[in-house]
């Protein structure tokens, strides 16, 4: 076990990452390695220049990196360049297909099915297109070990169904889901099937032509990357025949005020200069994970998690949420103290989590807490966060003990 | 005159404007200083934490440091911090007015105005918003001079008219609006006014309140600052009013299944984890152009474009668009040479220009031609750019005469 959950001695490529500081937050933002802050400060340096438009040597070459670091996003997750659409993160390309697909494709009285352990990122998009079109919600349970119950959702699935719109990995339970089998099930009813990868990618490989996914949205800062950048991945068919997004320069062909007629994708859903920095930093960081591996990275989460959860469940007061086999996330609660209590405490002794309701509210009612406490694990973590982990939840329960 | 448009002497803050390259697509993008680069650095290494939600300290910090530089935007601007929403660039902050204002505003019959020189950014999102309430679009034409005509304007007002949206400087022919006027024409047609000042925040002070706008946009990248961030200001009393624009985090207040209540304003329209050091950086690239201060760069520009027209004017077959004050940016032809050429045979004497239509086609049919070549300036030009750019003319004309 302790060799399974050794360092992947990476750590010293993170400046964000000091020794001394367990930094178990990974969940919400990824630190970032030395690699992708010297690719942003090159970009914002010496090779700074706008794309798609200039004449001039830099700019030219820009453009040729920006539209390398798009056919790097396909190769990473087995799509084709013209179906990556950049976006600000995993929200707002759930938003384009909420507002672009389900804005001309939902009639009233067609449902959308989601899931119990959901996000608010992939609720609240679906609730806002369902409200406008007149369609409604269906919620797939949980098992008891909380993940997303398949065989409750083949046989909630009807022909009305048009949407599955589901999590890979939970945000806050670390559940991971059958994506395979959602598909084929999704498919079988005549539905399209949209997957939020934002916990998944930086976890996993990930295929999404072996998925089976019609959509797949992930986010570039909880893959190791910079801020304000995120892909949606659409099947070439499906983005061909959504109406554009946003409006503005370098989507249109031609604009007149009579009449303006669009780009293809992906430009169409890219209106304005888009974050050329970012999207040259997310190059970076995929490279930086791919070069330490994804299945190295899976292994080692899987024992981190594995290690923490038999030590965090050896503490009397402590409950565990989530399944056994979780990828890189750990929620559990002290009885009797408030998650902000324990993260607060743990903070005193350079441990940092996340409390709250993880923008899953609905899932907290079904977990019957308001909040949980949450550990996540990324590439830089090792054995000795762990073991402040439970060396300040041992604290915490002395302390309210 | 040569005094006027002497070197700001920032040059060597400038890590992308190495000697000996005449960068003239400011009004593209603009290069970064140094300190914006470190600030950009430090933020993704020892500061970078998500925002908003972690309870430990680095979080808390990093949190601090948005919400000051949120302080800072509408310090720039004349306006109260819950007015600032952050954005992608000022082509999102018009789609946002254009979905969520008009979206709920605009009847059928009622009619928008624009202008003539309008970049795309600020015609499509206005023709989207327009076809989905049935409302219709006028345009002001254009003085003489190439100015919005306000004279027009004020002639061609209804009390169907429900927006005006204007550029504050053209980003082809750099002409200055009467944004006052513009809005005091606006309002007494109980119209709104949005103002796109991209152009105009990097090279003008601004002040909302004393312009007497409803919404104003602009980008971070044009203003030194990074890619991926931008602003839209509105009045506290228009943002409390709108809905929602995208669904995710952040911008509920509590999300069930069977109804999610938002968020008030800013955070209501700023759903996802945001583009925290886009952010950071954007207070640094305020901070850093505060200290160079407006006014200084405004004259410093406006000399700079006086000396390149009288040069550039004084070539036989140079064609000037634009007025004699323009701020900034001077569009030219050179007679029976097309843009794409001027600006290839200027890069290789090592000038960068744009070539093309700028995101403006109605305003090219207007000049009566397909392109323009435009070079913009900013705050690390100098006469050797401008005595390069000519040069590189002259050059041209050789070839092709």
């Amino acid at each position: 076990m302790v060799l399974d959950s050794a360092p992947l001695d990476v750590r010293a490529d993170f400046p964000g990452v000091p020794e001394g500081w367990a930094y178990l937050d990974t969940a919400a933002t990824a630190q970032k390695p030395q690699a992708v802050i010297d690719a942003i400060t090159r970009a914002y340096g010496p090779e700074y220049a706008t794309v798609h438009r200039g004449v001039y040597k830099r700019s030219a070459d820009m453009t040729l990196a920006f539209e390398a670091a798009r056919a790097r996003v396909a190769g990473f997750i087995g799509a084709q360049p013209g179906e990556v659409v950049f976006v600000r993160g995993a929200t707002e390309g759930i938003n384009l297909v909420a507002q672009c697909w389900a804005g001309t494709q939902l009639k009233p009285g067609d449902r959308i099915l989601l899931s119990g352990l959901e996000h608010h990122s992939n609720i609240v998009p679906w609730q806002m297109a369902a409200e406008r079109a007149g369609a409604a919600i269906d919620v797939v349970p949980l098992t008891a070990d909380q993940r997303i119950d398949l065989d409750a959702m083949a046989a909630m699935l009807t022909e009305r169904h048009r949407m599955v719109a589901l999590a890979h990995v939970s945000n806050v339970l670390g559940s991971v889901l059958d994506v395979r089998r959602a598909a084929d099930l999704a498919h079988g009813a005549g539905a399209k099937i949209l997957i939020d990868g934002c916990q998944a990618v930086p976890r996993m490989a990930v295929d999404v032509a072996a998925l089976g996914a019609d959509f797949y949205v992930f986010s570039g800062h909880k893959l190791y990357g910079p801020t304000g950048i995120g892909v949606l991945w659409g099947r070439a068919e499906l983005l061909d025949a959504m109406p554009p997004y946003q409006g503005g320069g370098s989507m249109i062909d031609r604009v007149t005020f009579e009449r303006t007629t669009y780009a293809p994708p992906p430009g169409r859903f890219e209106a304005g200069t888009p974050h050329i920095v970012g999207v040259v930093g997310l190059h970076a960081a995929i490279d930086y994970v791919a070069g330490v591996g994804l299945d190295r990275i899976h292994a080692h989460e899987t024992a981190l998690v594995r290690d923490a959860r038999a030590a965090l469940g050896s503490i009397n007061s402590v409950r565990l949420f989530g399944p056994e086999d979780s990828a890189g996330i750990v929620s559990f609660a002290v009885e009797g103290v408030h998650p902000h209590d324990v993260a607060t405490i743990l903070d005193e002794g350079g441990v940092a989590i996340r409390a709250g309701h993880h923008c899953a509210q609905p899932l907290m009612d079904t977990l019957g807490v308001p909040a949980t406490a949450r550990a996540s694990f990324g590439i830089y973590n090792g054995p000795a966060d762990i073991a402040a982990l439970v060396k300040g939840v041992e604290r915490v329960t002395r302390i309210f003990g």
